[in-house]
């Protein structure tokens, strides 16, 4: 059975991600019971007000007690506590995934403490809003989209086929990567533009000489580009740097090593070096239109400022 | 007459901008007569196939005889040339204005060369795309964006209020700054912003360790963000870093600083730190998408990746 169907799914952590797998879930049908389980008391009401699921649980280890499939959907740093929690109560045969967006941490926290017979598929959409919790999620959110697995050495072919089909079934496609060269990957399409985003919209936030209403008023011009990521949920981004520190020091030390560079440019009023620099950025964009990861429409189609008076 | 509506206009540039206001006027009927000047042949002929005035002429200091009104649309390097070209043809009480992005050294090169008898008044449409030349325009750039002017000492009110009535004649709203004010301004909300994109992906394309076909493949993840400032015409932002120095040296140094704290608290795995700074972003994006600068729509409402394929 390789149709991306299980009986019974279980989801710990019901956020931005979880409660997407949930709609996406229950709108193409892929599970007779859908067993929800999360932190707090607040999100879990809020979880069954939307109808998420079928069940819906506190405990993690009760959760998932005959479950199928479990999707493991809590910031990084969450992965080992959880995973303590649901070890006893796991089924022989069960599949055990996650969603977290580094996967060397997340494994070295969840391995040790996976039973024998259990088949822990570690995994990481590659979908997401700056939104979060479980009002934050939709059904379509992994259509058309990656979704990375990072299966560790010996996993069974026959679990990794029914995980990959049933990220397929959700809209995705799937790739396989080790954890390592995952980590370094999305250190640079993900991790340092983010970082990189937070930044220079702390440093706007930080000047005497231009307001923060100009910035605001302005920010059409280049800056708003970078608002939405600096907008992302504070806690997964805090996992997400203390969870992938190597690969993404590593990074912003190439990065800073290039703006030095061309910080000495613009210092030496170097127009040649700046020139060449500025011209070989525009094939990857023009590769990434290409390739459909992005429209070429002006401003992405994006309503103007009078739109909203 | 303060309706936006001139005589004669002549266009000394026809790019991007240049061809945006040529289409805008056309389609406003804002002129009699559209005279267009550009440095080559053939972006010359180029603008009469695409119909874009009334009169075509190369020299830039015929084109301007008998204007009302000159709009000079070059990159901000080419400006004082222009001035001197033009200078000895200008018709009395014309007003001649420019779009260049920096204002301070445009005002240094052209306002020499300016005759007493004419009224120059640098502006900036805070409007634009990553693409250029005549056929990259179209008349709806300015519909809702920002117009800045930065008169210099003792400009003539009506011929002010003129200018300002044709900005907002295309569909702009127009603001007044002093030109040391809107290069700061610009430097921290549009230069630094296109220069730290130019060199995240820089960084990205320099790799060894991660492939260029995998940071297209999945740069949906928040690096796709930062491609399309990148892909901004390399003149341009040569010639924006070349003659707004001293304020982007300035924002460069402060975001510099910003990143090796940042990184330093990676670097120290202090959790407590990188929250806070992760939160205090959230707030401008708020204000960016109240005040109608961007939709809150996941994604933009681009099309995903599957859309083509
Ligand atoms: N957002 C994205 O763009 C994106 C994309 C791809 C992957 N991811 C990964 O997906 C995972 C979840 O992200 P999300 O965006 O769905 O987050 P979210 O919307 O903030 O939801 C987080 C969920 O995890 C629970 N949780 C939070 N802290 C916890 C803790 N210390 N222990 C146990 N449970 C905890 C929350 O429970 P309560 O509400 O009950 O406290 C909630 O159910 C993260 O690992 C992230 O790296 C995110
Ligand atoms: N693009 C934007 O997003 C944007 C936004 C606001 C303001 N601006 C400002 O608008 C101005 C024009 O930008 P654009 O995007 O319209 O550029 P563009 O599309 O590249 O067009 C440039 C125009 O200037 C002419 N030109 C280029 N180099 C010249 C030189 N050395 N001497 C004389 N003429 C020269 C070109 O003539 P030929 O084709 O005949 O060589 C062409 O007509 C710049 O000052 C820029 O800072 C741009």
């Amino acid at each position: 059975m390789t149709d991306g169907h299980f009986d019974k799914i279980t989801l710990i952590g019901i956020g931005l991600i979880g409660s997407s797998i949930a709609r996406a879930v229950k709108a193409k049908g892929l599970a007779r019971t859908v067993t929800i389980s999360t932190r707090s008391q607040e999100t879990l009401d809020r979880a069954r007000e939307l109808d998420l699921g079928t069940d819906y649980v506190l405990d993690a280890g009760e959760a998932v007690e005959g479950a199928d499939l479990v999707v493991v959907s809590v910031p990084v740093g969450a992965s080992g506590k959880v995973a303590e929690e649901i070890a006893p109560h796991l089924k022989s045969g069960a599949i055990v995934t996650d969603v977290g967006s580094t996967k060397a941490s997340v494994v070295a926290q969840m391995l040790p403490h996976m039973p024998k017979d259990v088949h822990f598929i570690p995994g990481h959409p590659l979908a997401g809003t700056e939104h979060s919790g479980p009002d934050a999620g939709f059904a379509e959110l992994f259509q058309g989209r990656w979704c990375i697995l990072t299966p560790v050495h010996g996993t069974d072919k026959d679990a990794k086929k029914k995980l990959a089909a049933f990220w397929e079934a959700l809209g995705s496609r799937v790739d396989e990567m080790d954890t390592e060269h995952h980590d370094k990957v999305l250190a640079i399409v993900s991790h340092l533009p983010h970082i990189i985003a937070y930044n220079i919209v702390g440093t706007a936030d930080d000047l005497e000489t231009v307001t923060e209403s100009e910035v605001i008023k302005y920010s059409a011009s280049g800056f708003r580009d970078f608002t939405r990521l600096a907008a992302s949920d504070p806690t997964m981004w805090r996992d997400v740097c203390l969870h992938n520190k190597d690969a993404i020091l590593e990074m912003l030390a190439r990065f800073s090593e290039d703006l030095a560079y061309l910080q000495r440019a613009i210092r030496w009023g170097d127009g040649e070096k700046l020139f060449d620099l500025f011209t070989r950025t525009r094939a990857i964009r023009r590769s990434i239109i290409d390739a459909g990861q992005d429209t070429s429409a002006p401003n992405f189609g994006r309503p103007v400022a009078d739109d909203k008076g």
